[in-house]
């Protein structure tokens, strides 16, 4: 890893590197380099791989660039990695729309500067914010009849364990809610529908999944007994955001899936030996794909069978192998997969839970309606569950569908997507060797992660874009420095060949994403002046109120125009300023920024904002409008005098 | 502008809106919504305007999409607006590369987490940010021969008045620079040569304009005496960024420009009145561009002949217009332009500067070697260097060149460009009236601003590529709510007529811009591990090491493991972590977050980063890498135990 020359020389391998990896192999790959080293030039590795797709084609199944002026057809909603936000995405171009802030402040929006913003961060005694830093990973959208039904999306935050919800109507964020008793909150799925009640077939819950064992709870006990460290599965109300109930495990937890039937939900895990050093988190050959019994676990919540930790009150009942033996009670359910996988995904047709090996360059294909057997005491051991076990490729992660019956999982090592079918390799498993599950292979550029195909996570699964988040783009881009972009590849899978159709770098960096039709979403372009109870509805309702040193600046924004021209205030007035914009004309937001006080924000047609602060800078100070809405933009201006 | 339904109103104005605008008909403006509400369809306006370019055309010249794995032939440096940060975009595809954090902290990079950052960045007594907000306007790189030569890019803050630095071989933000005695610094602009040494023909100057009138010093004195408000021209030094002078001056400051020769440098002004109310500021028919004598400012500081104010030690120069009527002797030259002007901007030949008039639907073009022969007292009439005044449309906003004679206006009000022909425009002027100026016009997608071409503020303009910020998207993209993105329009000028090539939706708001060949810069792509003092060179010199509750960790990284598995630290240590990144391999960097306490940054190969922490929160937390860098990246963490 340490010679840059490493990088030219030849990454082909034997095609016994195909088997499962033991932990000696796997050591070995950090020392080869194999992480970030793959040769995009050389050949498809393995002898069973097929040569790889031509790899440039420009513009297939008319056109990845819409002309000026044209729509995309889809929307893209992207997790934003460690920028902390939520990035709106135009499909299949590619194309930035927005970005919303979550959890980390944004200085164009005034998201943790505005006391609406804050009030929904959180905040310190001091009033500061609490955290300024996140890493997204997931982000999925609300369902309705096992399609996106355009109300919400949630995204989280791993290094604070926090999870936002995002209108999409508006396109903002409007709740987070901190996870109590985990760390390392990494994977996250709605739900579909309820386990129990036939009318309620949309999202009512929120799976996440917690990566990290800590001591339970974390708070200086049990620092050095590793092995009592505890990791949980967390349901937070859709509604409310706050933790219905969590479960406490065995192993880890790391991405989350849903069943269509809104029985199940699962969690793959990749260090069921709780090790706490490298070399232990993959020392067992299998690890597992965690499934829980929605239904159950709420019964269980019910009956009062449940504990509390530290200050938390959230319930946690019991998931741990050795309490959930008798499948006729268990809340939770072990099924093995090969070690350390990452990724699980659920296939449109409702059948199927895949799991993809990351050390093993496995696909594991876990049948839904065995594993609800299990639970009936229908099957009696759980890993007949799992109906194929086929090998694709090297450092599988993630899987999408195009609803024809295929899969398409990235290959990490290989710097491959691998088109598989799934049918074909249920077959293959039964022992029908001549059953060719996989369909096609296309070289990536480079070492993909994530990937998502249009509509792939619903019933309506419809083939026609994926995209794929490659962790390295090298070379592929004009150099910026020692930081290289991403480069999320976008390919037409409409055809039997994948064919890769444009490169987009993007900024470190996504994870997951979703990518579904543009007549989902019911987007509201201007606010409702009644929907923020602070808001100034009439200029003259404007001006300066004053109770002591306690001052209220009250006013309004009309294009070119604040409603004050100008504004006193005494040195050390404690000063709360309200701006609603009555401008009712789509797309005429203003910004309002105050010079040395570190103020800005935006107001939206029809939006009020407020931010409180204390005068304590004598002088003159030129409040103005940071965003463009006028020829006379420029002198839109009020002055805020600030008295010694 | 209150009524939606004027969207969709006739937009066609006639003829006599052409003519100069007085006070009265701008007034109007604000009332008949023409600021947001040009209709795209609405014929191209007035009489004299021909019919627009046929608005439409894909991949023209070429394509402006590279084939996937094909490189930009430009980059292009974008202010970043109210995110506070450097965009770099390839050209001619307009995809973001990266963003270059400088006023504002960035939760990916850690700026502003870091304690090398936060030293760049400024602080409060307590250690906090000075500033959380910007607001960037304007970003020019550094000249040699009258071409950029890589070295050096800067950007500005209008909200605090800071300029920074970027260096263009990192791509990172290395020095910002807080002016003194203005507010609302704008435009900004290197020079070119020296004005004396002919040796130095490279940038040793940047120019920064202040847009606000404040009492000085802005203490909390003069408060309601606006007539003694001024603003200042700064010249910061390029290598040391400090400031190495400033001019008082009568009117504002609004954007700057630079000669080829290095004698002059100007700036527009809009508010000639020093009016502090609305309709105060657009009183007078004509403003000014303010031509500034910068051998003479400079011999001036050397004899003494400068005050100071307040803290501030930097000298200031008498630069009002009382004060330099004598040609042999002034500083400074008040040019009259038609009212209100925005932009100013230096033809590539070396021969203009070009004012364009907002609220006149004209240009002005200025013949520096006239205004030099004012300043040798060989002109009587300063406003005889006005060669031309042409009307070009209505609320021409900014220029950019082609290198064959043309020059490119956006038009905010016509919401359109319109490609005239200077050498033209000067015969029109001097009264050809056969002379046809006016070559080309195009319908922008909505209300253009700033305008660029490929090398157009260089003696190389090349006439290739040209972007246009247009202010409103409007119904361009797919709907994400009351906040629209802005569209970057890329437009093909290689021919006669200009085809638009391609919409990007952008996030408000960038300003200027510039774009220039690739072969200019010289990127480095991996850091020396010498340039960092408190690099650890090697694992083995890592540690934890204690001098009472002062705790240094010292660590490294290299795929996929940080060199201390864990690290312990009691509750109340004041804790530096300092993370050198070992490996060597471009694109392979590593983050480091740690849970709950608001840590997350990155490592670029062979960099080394540090923050420093109080150990508050006593437990177990799982510092974890945040940048993907390896099929066992999830699992490369170290444990910070923390002990009560």
């Amino acid at each position: 890893m340490t010679d840059s020359s490493d990088r030219f020389a030849d990454k082909s391998v034997a095609p016994s590197r195909r088997k499962f990896l033991n932990t000696a192999a796997v050591a070995g790959l950090a020392g080869v380099g194999l992480a970030a080293c793959n040769d995009k030039s050389a050949p498809a590795a393995g002898a069973a791989a097929p040569a790889s797709a031509a790899a440039v084609a420009h513009g297939s199944a008319g056109g990845v660039h819409p002309k000026p002026g044209e729509l995309d057809t889809y929307y893209g909603l992207w997790s934003g990695g460690h920028t902390g936000d939520m990035r709106v995405l135009g499909m299949p171009s590619g194309r930035e729309l927005t970005r919303i802030p979550c959890f980390v402040p944004d200085a164009l929006v005034g998201w943790g500067i505005t006391n609406e913003s804050k009030a929904i961060m959180g905040t310190k005694p001091d009033g500061s914010l609490k955290y300024t830093v996140a890493d997204t990973h997931h982000t999925h959208a609300s369902y309705k009849d096992g399609d996106y039904d355009g109300r919400y999306a949630w995204i989280n935050d791993k290094i604070n364990s926090r999870i936002a919800r995002i209108r999409l109507d508006y396109f903002t964020c409007d709740k987070i809610t901190e996870l109590p008793n985990v760390q390392g909150f990494h994977g996250i799925f709605p739900d579909k529908r309820d386990p129990v009640d036939p009318a309620i077939n949309y999202t009512t819950r929120v799976f996440c999944g917690a990566e990290f064992h800590i001591p339970l709870p974390n708070n200086g006990s049990d620092l050095d007994k590793p092995e009592a460290y505890r990791s949980m599965f967390s349901c937070v109300d859709a509604e409310t955001m706050e933790v219905r109930w969590q479960v406490l495990i065995d192993g880890n937890c790391d991405l989350a899936a849903t069943s269509y039937d809104g029985k199940l939900a699962a969690t793959n895990q990749y260090n069921t030996e709780g090790g706490v050093k490298f070399a232990d988190m993959m020392s067992v050959e299998r690890d597992a794909c965690l499934f829980f019994n929605v239904a159950r676990i709420e019964q269980a919540v019910k009956d009062g069978k449940f504990k509390t930790y530290g200050a938390s009150k959230v319930p946690v009942v019991d998931g741990t192998l050795k309490s959930n033996a008798d499948p006729k009670t268990a809340l939770t359910a072990y099924v093995s997969v090969p070690k350390n996988p990452h990724g699980v995904n659920a296939s449109p047709d409702g059948k199927y839970f895949i799991c993809a090996g990351k050390l093993s360059p496995t696909a594991t294909v876990i049948e839904l309606a065995r594993v609800l057997d299990w639970f009936d005491g229908k099957l009696d051991k759980l890993d007949a569950a799992i109906v194929a076990e086929v090998e694709i490729g090297l450092g599988p992660l993630h899987t999408a569908f195009d609803g024809r019956g295929n899969a398409y999982t990235t290959l990490f090592l290989d710097s491959q997507l691998v088109k598989w079918n799934v049918d074909a390799a249920i077959k293959f498993h039964a022992g029908d060797k001549t059953a060719k599950y996989v369909v096609d292979r296309l070289d990536l550029q480079f070492q993909p992660g994530h990937v998502n195909a249009s509509q792939s996570e619903t019933k309506n699964a419809d083939g026609k874009w994926l995209a794929v988040g490659c962790k390295f783009s090298k070379d592929r881009f004009l150099p910026v420095g020692p930081l290289h972009p991403e480069n999320e590849q976008i390919i037409d899978i409409s055809g039997d060949k994948m064919v890769l159709a444009a490169d987009h770098p993007v900024r470190g960096e996504p994870h997951d994403f979703i990518i579904f039709k543009r007549e989902l979403l019911r987007p509201k372009q201007v606010y409702e002046l009644d929907d923020f109870p602070n808001a100034i509805k009439d200029a003259k309702d404007g001006g300066v109120f004053r109770n002591g040193k306690k001052v209220e600046v009250k006013m309004t924004s009309q294009a070119p125009m604040f409603s004050l021209t100008e504004f006193k205030l005494k040195k050390g007035d404690v000063v709360t300023l309200t701006l609603t914009n009555l401008d009712k004309i789509e797309d005429l937001t203003h910004g309002f920024a105050i010079p040395k006080y570190n103020v800005n924000f935006i107001v939206n047609p029809q939006e009020t904002k407020s931010v409180t602060f204390v005068a304590d800078q004598p002088g003159v100070f030129w409040c103005y409008c940071t965003h463009f809405c006028h020829a006379l933009h420029l002198e839109m201006r009020s002055r805020m005098i600030v008295e010694a």
